[in-house]
């Protein structure tokens, strides 16, 4: 029996690979789709299906391209979307998978035609359900992207997709849902790889309101919405572009780097540290790991990329970009910013400042105008006092509240947003900028107390 | 957060890897440690403890393998062995994994002193229980194996670890246990990778059973016991010798390994259809993927081993053999039985049989004695008239019961054993031996009636 | 720097990736490029340039693919013909590599605009030269290709380009030739992976003719020519298609294997003894070795292939096919022929014989037909009296030469090729055939003579 | 016929298998030897011989653990040397590898007692010599290694093995060499991945003396002679210890680590940009390309190492600390820098310029003081006026001659090199230092001329 769950990083999405007798099925694939033929091939397993549990906006569905490699049938939710290809799965349509079947269940609410499938044992008994963003670990699907206005709509949906239906499945049923923690799809996702409707009827927070109004109250509401979500959106329902293979893109020398840098954007995925003492003039700061999460709020898709990372290997870093629709990677930085710097190229810097420094500066009253550019939403939890607050995603178009006559100090919880936010501001003109190295945690490590996060336990992101 | 689960192929083994906040604990290690190592590095977080749920007989552990390598300390249970490594872990003992605690709960039955470990939530939720051999999906550990005629007695206590420690724990926690379908040390554990309380009390037979009673009646009783368990469990008492890096056998020229068959026994890992038609005089016909299952039955401990397998990659089955004591591998046949025919050395073969050849040879009465090589619970289960019955890793030391004057034909599931089983008795000096290919499946596909197995849903085994 | 030789072995193909200083430069590409794409990268260096020596007869050459990915530019040899991609290679024309200097030199003799290039030192000494098709380690190139009355000329053009061109550059350098041992694109290529002007001068025997008509009487001559050679000069000059991705062909069951079999060609890739013992009845013996050698024989381009391999990874066997054009593999048999036994299908046998049971039979006059399958060349190097001689490659054509009353026994050097025979003989409805399993090298051992090809110390061939 | 050529970078030395006919010999293996072993077995080959051209001094040589996993038999060069392990390996003895042999060459001068191993066609033809450190591409061997008083002795035994011994073998002869561009052991290798002994006489300028006496002059002199060659002397006599598998240091959090750090020596491998801009306070900047080229001169052997790379793999680092007998790695920073800032941990930064920034400066007099770190012979080539010079692995015992009232600014060819340097520096109370970011190349770039080395076409060093 074939029961795997593959993620990608970063955008924290998880797709499902369940397979039995022969025979695989797919849930929301990614469109790197190489994992799920060689594992299913690997099982002796052929890919016959792929379903849906919603049209994405977060990510680039891999349906079309699993299709093409494996001929297997698409599953949509979201019936009423005018997609270019699939065929509508209904609620209540099954699947075959070995000894097990697989079942639709309508799940509305996170999107108006939302599914979920649940997986059955031989002898019928409900066993594990594929909740996409329905219910994850600790939250639930966030109800304001289909329209910010219907959100108080969508939780009366979502109440009854969650209280009507999932939670009497039974305690026991184990959950799978779409997303992990980190993604922007949930506010609140926990890090349990693997839950169950028992522990999330337990441990949910909006899962224990008993009161179907408390539980509308809260599970509405508008939160930080990615313009990049409308492109994926569009992407999802006509189709993505085929991609084959990989991207592979070539690596340029110093001088070709250049001069294509004329017309492309160069986006650095080095460490924060690297990118602060040299780099390439204009180019924005996007550590690997927060590619996914901040390239569709950064990164316009009308022009060609270009890549610094560390060392000659791109492929990650295109991996990540390909999964949000970035597909035209014009080249890399062949051997680095060393390269460039070993052929007399102009690089430049970012001041950095370790946390004990800054608070030194403050003290003198030099600490600068301090830039929050976390979200709302761990603003709200864990206010700093005295910044000036506007979340990275929307830097680059609130650019003009930026004081610049001052020196300008980004906060974030641990220092990588930070950078990203001073390769904004000086592309965007604002030149004098320090950034906090260990950001919040570091500062509040520094000032004696834990920070809130930490002190919670959570791992501190970035 | 890190949630791995491990397997073994084969012995069905699964080992758990539990990582957070930088700690990594391992349950019940394979002796092939490299992957626990691998993956606790690449997510940051460093093994300080290897916690055992029981004094395993069916695999050697890795606990010592894996200590030398990380320097994490080994927790045992069954404290009351003694053992040379290590130190016993207390029922209610704790460890911390980041956010999370990880609990030894007392739960013996399977042996005296075995232990679950239950994985609580940062909010103290009980979520996670390793049950080790306590609790499987769809069964219950067994009772016979510490000594057989003290099963009813530990079948007691398996009683009340399971209806007073496990399952009091709550039908939404997840159950993680130790082995897989295919074990030994269960007799129908279901391919559920992931189970949970609930789903146990409903679909596994025995913990339906409210009498307790009926349930120590149901969990008692003696079932095969391979000899070399009795091996292991010395092994894993006195700690097993360090392996370093997994050993590499050196190819073999055609007459260098006919030369090593002299002193050392050859182990054909090749498919049945290829050592049918030739293999070196002498050989086990032992498929890799029964090699976990058979090799404990059929190899001895005190003589080398020579491998023959497809292609010249032998560490597939090297690597499977470790983990059960055979460390002294003295090389394989380099270019396989093709450079052996080359070299003009004499080979050996098996006559086989189509299942409709079979049928025919037997309507016309020559269709021999039928020896049934199943285990005792598959005849018990599937019977077969008309045929002498000796389970295949009896085989070796009941050779005197098969008729030497007849044609042999052995029989199993699938046609696999039967071949090790004319493997064992062309050794054995029985020379007219003849397997069925695709045995009683075949067979009764071609009957025309389904056979038991296969109308259950269950996947036909070898 | 970077020099890489990166073979296909089978057809014993060598393709070179040639790099310095950020940019590189590959010499007659595989069809599956990703290796050159990656090792290239990982080296921080471009491909910009991709040359052909000529137009391959015997692979599909991967310009076309390689050029997709990576934008670089094409360059023909035997420029007149209609190539419908790419442009001209000029003799006498340069590529800047780095440091490095490759240049153009007209080489024909194999074919008409056959080139060589040449690889420059820094100071423009001669240091590598990459002869193509024109002169291999220990033969020079076939004569007779691209039209067999037109050896002798081409041999005389073959010579002006060995002894004019080719020799004149120097005893000490680098001959880096397009095939290694095996291909039958020589007859009798050395194993030497590289080698020098001076060792070909003084090892190669047409090398050390000084008579030019003696030469030109050595390389003349027409020898096997495999009828998909044409097919293959065709996607050559007109492109083959593009495949982005290796093609994986889903696992079929059983059940839809056999069905897929009433219209595919079902190719089965395991050793001659696997196959004997039991097979898909209709299929094709060719192990993976040997696919390469002989699909373009015995395999139709119009037809889709299926295909059985030893376990569930039938990628090997798609890489080989894909690089001779065969684009369409439609399934494999998931579970292998174990699991076509278990589900009761029919299959087939081919009777095997050790050498030593053949020469008993043979001494009693029942030793059958022996087919000797081997190549012309093999035979007239070592024959074997008393036989019927009919090339693999030409057995589906000469079927009706081979008796129908009486067993027929084919031969080989070492056992495989007759596998092959046996089962187009079975295909063609000769009922009575046996394999001696180790072929004519196994029979020679027995009989107490070294084989003439053991005898010379080359490694005995399928 | 394998024929491997095994590079371990950064000390570019350069092993070799090769093997025939089931047997395979490796010519001065590595220390870490999985992939002889590997290779070899993936061949079908047993290693059954290690030849040993010198007793090396500039890398751990490989042979005990070689032999330890493969029973293979180790033969010595300079058998003066009182070995605890494997035979002296006399000149004139031949090792048979299938159809090829191995015979060793007496050619001393590098080494008292240096061998090197000629390979022979089947027929006797030389084909290639295995010449270690006497000969090459481009250069001759060390004369001054030994004892640097009796270098003009010892390229007097030089001129006579290359002169009597080696260039007699004949022009076409491929020539394999020890160690390739980037070596310490040659001045000036060049990057020929593959030469011969006609190129060499060619190319190589010591080769192209006619007289004795200026070969003598040319060849004798001394050169850097890193600290730790004495100590690898002693293990490469003694025979290292036995490894296993590489070592997998565990990750540390930040407050681990630190603690750690108090009594072990911290390397970062990263960048020199990232180490720029926050580093462990004390850390040595040691990329990973220069961790081979600089460790032996700059880490003790006594104290545990602790390491700082990017992201969380330091298999790299520690596979080439291994190599030059480095084996007590005890940790590394688990999540790198950004987890060690996140913590509220100090770091501290050095200070870098760009090189138009720094040639601004200087114009206003505010250079400081250029501290050339470069070797003796980069600075003869290309010498810089107005600078103080000190080869870098001099510098932490010449410390004393570094100002410490100016700020000093290091300068190399590529700005790497001036990292470590800014590193010794601090360390050694050195405060006020700067870095070039692209060193001397991106200098001279800026001021209109191209570097020496750049305009020779030579890469250009760290």
């Amino acid at each position: 029996m074939l029961l795997e769950r593959i993620e990608a990083p970063g955008i924290a999405h998880i797709s499902y690979l369940i397979g039995d007798g022969g025979t695989a099925v797919v849930v929301d694939p990614r469109r790197d789709v190489e994992v799920y033929v060689e594992r299913a091939t690997a099982a002796g397993s052929r890919i016959t299906d792929i379903v849906e549990t919603h049209r994405n906006e977060d990510y680039v569905i891999g349906s079309v391209e699993l299709a093409e490699r494996t001929g297997a049938a698409i599953w949509h939710a979201d019936a009423q979307l005018p997609y270019r290809y699939g065929a509508p799965a209904q609620p209540g349509a099954t699947w075959a998978v070995g000894r097990f079947t697989l079942e639709a269940l309508a799940t509305p609410g996170h999107t108006p035609g939302g599914l979920s499938y649940l997986l059955r044992e031989a002898d019928g008994a409900p066993w594990i359900v594929f909740t996409g963003d329905t219910l994850f670990a600790g939250d639930v699907g966030r109800t304001d992207l289909v329209e910010a206005a219907r959100s108080r709509e969508m939780a009366a949906l979502l109440h009854e997709s969650l209280f009507g239906t999932l939670l009497p499945l039974g305690d026991e049923v184990i959950v799978a849902p779409g997303h992990g923690a980190g993604s922007v799809c949930g506010a609140a996702i926990a890090s349990r790889p693997w839950t169950t409707i028992g522990l999330e009827r337990r441990l949910d927070p909006l899962l224990g309101l008993t009161d179907r109004d408390a539980f509308v109250e809260g599970a509405a509401g508008v939160r930080d919405r990615p313009p990049y979500f409308r492109r994926i959106e569009v992407l999802n329902v006509e189709g993505a572009p085929l991609l084959g293979a990989l991207p592979a893109p070539p690596p340029l020398g110093p001088h070709e780097f250049a001069a294509a840098a004329g017309h492309a954007v160069v986006v650095d995925t080095r460490w924060e540290t690297a990118f602060a003492a040299g780099h390439v003039p204009g180019a924005l700061s996007l550590w690997l790991e927060g590619l996914p999460l901040y390239a569709g709020w950064l990164l316009p898709y009308d022009r060609p990329l270009l890549l610094v990372v560390d060392g000659d290997d791109p492929s990650e870093a295109v991996r990540r970009l390909v999964r949000l629709g970035y597909d035209h990677v014009e080249g890399f930085l062949a051997g680095g910013m060393s390269a460039w710097h070993v052929a007399g190229l102009e690089s430049t810097a970012v001041t950095t400042l370790t946390a004990a420094e800054h608070v030194r500066r403050a003290a003198r009253g030099e600490g600068g105008v301090v830039l929050d550019v976390r979200t709302v939403a761990e603003v709200a939890d864990a206010p700093v006092e005295g910044t000036l607050h506007i979340p990275l995603g929307d830097l680059p178009t609130r650019l003009e509240e930026v004081p610049s006559d001052r020196r300008i100090v980004p906060l974030c919880p641990g220092g990588l947003r930070s950078m990203t936010a001073a390769s904004v501001l000086r592309s965007g003109g604002v030149d004098d900028v320090a950034v906090i190295l260990g950001g919040l945690s570091a500062w509040r490590e520094v000032e004696g107390e834990r920070s809130p996060a930490a002190a919670g336990g959570e791992e501190v992101g970035p």
